[in-house]
């Protein structure tokens, strides 16, 4: 079944495809009393926008934000935030190609086999322009939590990583990679740009960092910290893996250099001599830096002729003609982050319902 | 806030601490019919129950299933399934230590921040015999899902990875580590059992995968199969990372080697030519085997004394004495088969719900 | 917290106020290839729109609905369907007087004492005209259930009720009352045009009743069919009573008159000898037709000053002025019959995702 | 499709048939810190305990609760709470009657219908045993909000009505209809004595007025204060309509009337000199007392033939023997009580989730 929703106290529901008029998303349960305005949202929108650089997707959108509802004399009402972004790019193309057979990687053949057809204009709904209703959310999100400040960028693209020897967060937009090593930043132009014109895509690996989550948010169990964290990530486009603090490099470390020991600390806080756990324990925050980690792959648009089936069951071979990201994970910085402020939007109003 | 519920269409709720009376789980939305008994949910619980070997904890708990409603004639009757299983083997031993000071690695601090104090006996909730309540959900999952077999395994402990040439799904059952390499199996007897006898601990790499998911389950965007599984996952105690087919690893590809190619099948389906994607496109089943890794950190209970806190904010050193499984991830091995049956039943009566 | 979202399988979530740009419906999980376009909706949303005659308020508002996603080539696609509402007649007033003190039975004081502060320009969010939302999620619903017909009606103005033995179906689009029976509609010119003119106002009573309802919808225990449709009916604005069947005269009756005796029907149906129970038993439809019968209150809006406090605590008196409709009973029969339409497509939907 | 669930923050799950061996209920996201013990619940199972006089059915049932998790030193953990009522006196009777034919009024046909079979032993789930769970949800309910007392009585028993006149709350828990109107209940001994010894049976009307709930909580549109209460109480046995404030009779009285006029009150509350709405306005409580009202319909099981149906679609007759409550309202009344007391719970979390 189609669940657009997300969220238990702070949800929000998104709508819209590629190529449809707008696209868009009701955000419910958001406190009241908080500042919101277009031009608080429209910066994080701009991050994410296409057709910025020679390593992004050429269409061209501006995506500005509109609020349709929710607010009164600037300040949220407590009520639900409608929020459009009109599609003005939809370049009106040929796609009986992409109607005809299906592209593997693509959500086509799935959705033919859900629903019995599907939108093929650039994607419908698969399209990875609903993230920009996303970021749009998480902007409202992110006022939600001021005490939580977030970092996410791109910590490796096409299996080249960064040094993290060389990590500074200013670099981070300074950039058109999100990178926070300048050095790597250098080498993925080249890198992105031979992909780009070979037609072929890359893989990416995105981290966001979340300061400032006090320990205590979260929940034991089903809506443990962990576990929203990765519903959310993995909901996003072309995700195929999330890990938590160490994730995967944990399971090859022994419990004694696993342990975050423990220190008093200043204000009756522990001080933590180690982040192995990414900040949760037992799906908690410890109040110590969330960290989480997403593995994007390669877009699955290529210039590579692919054999392929039609709809009808034929052998074919088809190419992804257009307009796409050579590498997916760059613009997926932004809805990394934005999700991220999301859960813990979701999180924070929760523990305060249960513990007042 | 406290979630315990899992699933929106096939939903489960489970309750109980580690030294409690009981625990348990109240299955909702079953579908009537079904031929269910004790004797279809204990093999599964067999295999999860502690004390079986020297590699696992040496609590003996029988883990007697009581099927307490929903049930008439042998046969679900659509209404709630109450599933109870005693504790037996809570030790009377001295909490003090424990009550006192905050294990590193554990959810003594966090259920504190949140919770203001915390049932510490054997970890109260946040202990791992909560598991045993979801193996037993997943039993009567199975039985929604027939058309799915199920098959997970451990492929790595500690770094020490199996050897994909040497796979033998029969292998799986027949050492005490449910690993599909023979091999490997007899490494880790001297692996584990050092760490053991070292008082230490050793993480794990569970995967999984349910071959027989017809193309079409799952759905787009917030109830993605991927996400859903995510969820179920990182929800389970000690996880740290997921992955869905190649995972990392296709953040490392380029998009033509990451494509899954498509021929004309047999009955109409395609022929898949690889399986990168681990079975979904756009987070719908795409009738491939559905593929899903899961990283468990080291067990966080070791002999090694390791610098924390006492409640009271002061310096201290603690030991974790008492039973333990000096890897987690083994006995985490049925506990997500069992996660990913209940995913799969949810998903099914979702697509049949929007889909007829 | 708000909850601006309905429905389990088949839900929508509204947005919009009454001075805002526009109003919305985001429907989810609607099952794809159904007909669907404006032209399908347009005329539910006229039915229930204001201005139509002297005896509802005199806001001019043409309520034209458009299709923003989850239609392609004509058909539901099984995605979000964004319908959106432009206001058009939000006429600029001065609402000093309604920003400073509270209006009894209006939602003005509770808003303030939730959030702190309140959208005053015509009610806000507290506005029915919400409810244009809900038709239009309505008649999305309707296309779900072919099955089943509805029919809603007023069957009591002011205590004035219609004569069941002058019941004519087709008598309730003929008369501005959605009256059932030609003399009382005749009755209620005049009652209702008195009171518009006296500046107060008439409460309602509306009834609807769904035919070809399936023996089996609905559900035992917390979604009984009966709680699905009170929750329906009581969201509603300005109800305040909600009973299926014979509601509360069934506590007057003794158990032998109160009894649906059965007798051996068509197809293996069961003939029903009356319908005391409104076509429900044990929370489960009984296939014979679901009667459900709705309390609203007289519109809080009128010319009469009443004793009231200011938002500063002080003594008042306020008069509404304004366009109001002097029996919101009557335009809340549309929104009735959508509110039935949209749990019956929720309870299909859920039926079959449990009993296949 | 079924829902054992109800609430949003405070959530329980109820299971069990009337002939189990057990039923129960798990209450999720309780707060943390309250002092809880099974002596704090059985007083409310006790007032709600068959067999205590003539009035009710003679099953003899201990209702013994037992706490099975959830309960650390005497205080709720914030981790479910799990209680558990054995069934004792499930007498052996012959059931092939109700085995073949159905039985008018009860679900019998209904579960058919929909699950294909039903467990017939006194009703199976939907025997009203399944409301002892709901009674000893309702007394931890309680707990989380001590701020407000609840009184729930019987206003009238087969079209007989107390007199408001006479109220006096020390009457209700005097006499065994739970009736606040000491003439009423001597009348009422005969009217019921004689309904029982006919073999018939009577509706009533329950009234319960919930006093000290702050104005603001609940919430606008569709998780209305009395939307809320209207699905709680309509998912209770046998009732078939509800009412908050003057309910049906508030549809009979002109705005005028109608309105609940406030005056500048002690402590910044206004005082409202008069309550026709029941404590709500636009969804959210006024802080006034809230007042619902619910009806229930005459117990179906009567001595007197009826004409039905069997399983096979033969003409039959049924007589339901056995042992039942002449009139289910009284027994009604304390799960009414706890139904409001769960809501309120609910409601308290969910207004702090969102405004703190």
């Amino acid at each position: 079944m189609s669940f657009n929703t997300f969220g238990r106290a702070f949800r929000f529901t998104t709508w819209g495809e590629s190529h449809g008029p707008a696209l868009g998303v009701v955000i419910d349960g958001c406190p009241p009393g908080l500042e919101l305005s277009e031009a608080k949202i429209q910066p994080f929108l701009d991050a994410r926008r296409p057709g910025q650089s020679k390593y992004t997707t050429q269409r061209k959108e501006p995506d500005q934000v509109k609020i349709l509802s929710g607010i009164f004399e600037g300040k949220t009402t407590g009520t639900p935030i409608s929020l459009m972004i009109e599609n003005v790019d939809q370049r009106s193309k040929d796609y009986s190609d992409v109607a005809k057979a299906y592209r593997p990687g693509h959500a086509d053949y799935t959705y033919d086999a859900k629903y019995g057809f599907r939108d093929y204009r650039g994607g419908g709904r698969s399209s990875a322009r609903e993230t920009a209703a996303r970021v749009a959310a998480g902007a409202v999100a992110r006022l939600v939590v001021p005490e939580v400040s977030f970092a996410a960028y791109v910590c490796e693209i096409g299996g080249d990583a960064v040094d993290r020897g060389n990590f500074d967060s200013d670099e981070i937009s300074r950039n058109p990679f999100f990178c926070p090593d300048a050095e790597a930043a250098k080498r993925w132009e080249q890198l992105v740009d031979d992909a780009r014109k070979a037609g072929s895509s890359l893989g990416a690996v995105v981290e966001c960092i979340a300061s400032g989550v006090p320990a205590g948010w979260g929940a034991p169990v089903y809506a443990k910290m962990d576990s929203e964290l990765a519903a959310a990530m993995m909901s996003i486009n072309a995700t195929k893996g999330v890990e938590i603090g160490d994730g995967f490099a944990a399971a090859r470390l022994r419990g004694e250099e696993n342990a975050d020991a423990m220190r008093p600390g200043k204000g009756g806080s522990p001080e933590f001599l180690a982040n192995h756990a990414g900040g949760t324990a037992g799906g908690i925050a410890t109040g110590q830096p969330l960290v989480c980690r997403v593995a994007f792959k390669p877009t699955s648009s290529i210039l590579t002729p692919v054999e392929t089936i039609t709809k009808d069951g034929e052998p074919a071979e088809i190419v992804t003609k257009g307009r796409h990201d050579p590498c997916v994970g760059i613009r997926g910085t932004p809805v990394v982050e934005a999700m991220m402020a999301l859960v813990l939007a979701d999180q924070k109003l929760l523990h305060r319902a249960q513990c007042g």
